[in-house]
């Protein structure tokens, strides 16, 4: 069978903010081939990551990500290998491809799986989908009391895990931040496992980090998210190098990789603890596999980077469904409601407080386009007047 | 002065093939700031890098590119390192922000250059621009005998170096390169530097680099580019260990470093002993300078990637302009007609044979909108109906 057509769906909030929250819009793709569908999500700037699938191509490394997809094979797991290494090749120098193809990625193995009535894990060669402990991820507050009451609303939902982020954090003074990490641990009380995630605000600066630590190890928090730049290996490595592995925090990164290498980069020369990797940029599914397949075998922690919707949650949790070990997973517990009218369907925690990759067949996910009518938006590109992009065509 | 305005004129050849000649189509970027106006160039895939400019905002840290530029203070280089930040910072999560940045960065030094009548180099701190020599860079044949004849063209043209990349190479049996790797050697005579490009051709495979080591020591190659990925640190690792400084070629790569990390790594980790940057990807001439102080310091030879216009050809000189050691510089010798159109200033050959960042303000050269103007796309972009981008508004 042929991949027919690749569509995209572009839905947005009436009003986006500049805060940190990752579901106020949403690019959805929808794989057609035969009689079968897919669907994928991409992570972040709808627009930008339509034109590197329909821009013209600049020259032969720089086609776009629609020459490696439209027609092609489709009827086992290695044809998805195949266009996936077409596309790395063929948009070398569209910088955006990878995460315009990592939408697509996750749709074509939603498509393959229903096609067999298996889950995307299973053609992933795992034999079962292991329950992650899921963390609430929320943003700090914007004074130390909100981030109280934010951690005391998290602990009522009964979650045993949560992570803070971005918001003021990082942007005032060491004691500004020690007084949104306490009221944090005060709201969750000492039984809650506590990650800290700082948004690369510090880009560079060792300094900055090592001025915050006590306040880190004295809130015992689990783990500190990206101090710096994703690329800056020399200072998450300096930091790394003085963490203790029975005590205190250590350093979780790799969200924007996109390509594996760059998430085994953090690992080997970052030296990092947890490998955080989001399916909708690192390439799909598949990359992000390889990345928990090299974390396993090094003894790092393979973690989900997800912040939008249950679609995209369940394609984050299929890469290390069956590596036992990694036991937590990134759970966005304060969803816009675009991000929950994607999909009907939710990955809930079960009996034990777990959640895992749903046992139905692909992504186990269905997505509902007249719940997510009223979010949705028309894009229409044209060059010298003839049209090259137009919504849902 | 404040930026009031950021243009991009988007030009392609009535016909782009998918061969591997970036001269094809360009994106030109004027920047307009009082009564002064700045030229850049961005590298590839106009359309994507339009709509990182323009496209909404996802969330905080996914912002377009604009809203760290427009309205910006632009007195001094500070400022512009004070922009560079903020798009890093505010567009983290849009991938292709780095490679739209990079031709207003240049944009901004131009303006800046000009609006204090000095050139680029001098405001990065240079006391002069020193002569590079440059080296042909053109594509190999189809078969070793047209590769022949462009050797011999070449060496007609009175260089002393040449380049010779992509094409078949790579894509048949050692044999097959070899043939193409002499067929270069005997037209260019052994009077002239020989470099050869692979074009990521073998991706990670470090035996098919083993399996063609013989030929290149042979014909004395000066380096090989890009034999791999970009980010595969360990496949350029492996074979820079085996290399030998006094003889047989040594290791070049980087140009699709988007930021000045992922050079530097390819240098601390990939061991490469010549890091070539695209001022037009790794977010402009600032990001390419701290590459050069950082290669300066470590030994490693810093060469320009250019294969567009003259316009980004200057650019691309300024970041080393006043490090004497580092002595080549990519020359591309078969502009396209659209390339030539960009602007009617040449970087020429002195007497001595060399080329250098010009002596004149700014970048030294001017852009023709008339020359340009049969090259010319008209791109509009509506969300809505409502248009958030049309050409050269």
């Amino acid at each position: 069978m042929r991949i027919d057509a690749v569509d995209f769906f572009y839905a947005s909030l009436p009003t986006v903010t500049t805060a940190v929250d990752g579901s106020q819009d949403a690019l959805l793709v929808r794989v057609r081939s035969g009689d079968d569908i897919g669907w994928g999500e991409c992570e972040a700037s709808p627009l930008v990551s339509i034109a590197a699938f329909i821009t013209p191509p600049s020259h032969g490394a720089c086609q776009p990500v629609s020459a490696s997809v439209l027609g092609r094979r489709l009827d086992k797991p290695e044809d998805i290998l195949a266009i996936s290494a077409d596309v790395a090749y063929r948009s070398m120098d569209v910088l955006q491809a990878s995460h315009t193809y990592s939408g697509i990625e996750m749709a074509l193995w939603d498509l393959l799986g229903k096609r067999r009535d298996v889950p995307v894990w299973s053609l992933l060669g795992y034999d079962r989908s292991h329950g992650r402990i899921p963390y609430a991820s929320i943003l700090f507050g914007d004074t130390p009391d909100e981030t109280y009451d934010r951690a005391r609303e998290i602990r009522s939902q009964g979650f045993v895990a949560a992570k803070f982020g971005w918001g003021p954090f990082g942007h005032g003074t060491p004691n500004d931040d020690a007084a949104h990490l306490f009221a944090a641990r005060n709201g969750l009380g000492n039984d809650t496992a506590l990650m800290v995630d700082a948004g690369q605000v510090w880009r560079t600066d060792v300094d900055a980090v090592r001025a915050r630590w006590d306040a880190l190890v004295d809130v015992d928090a689990t783990w500190l998210e990206e101090p710096f730049t994703g690329s800056a290996f020399d200072a998450y490595a300096a930091i790394s190098a003085s963490t203790n592995p029975s005590r205190g925090p250590r350093l979780a990164a790799g969200e924007a990789s996109h390509n594996p290498h760059m998430a085994r980069h953090l690992i080997d020369y970052g030296k990092v603890a947890y490998i955080q990797i989001d399916t909708g940029r690192v390439g799909g599914i598949h990359p992000a596999y390889e990345v928990a397949q090299h974390a396993d075998h090094g003894g790092v922690t393979y973690v989900n980077h997800t912040f939008t919707s249950h679609l995209a949650l369940s394609a984050a949790l299929q890469p290390y469904a069956g590596l036992r070990r990694h036991r937590w997973c990134e759970y966005p517990v304060a969803l816009s409601p675009l991000a929950q009218a994607v999909t009907p369907d939710r990955l809930e925690r079960d009996v034990d407080g777990l959640v895992s990759a749903p046992e139905k067949p692909g992504l186990g996910v269905t997505v509902d386009l007249d719940a997510l009518a009223p979010y949705l938006h028309d894009i229409q590109i044209t060059i010298d007047g003839h049209p090259v992009w137009a919504s849902g065509q």
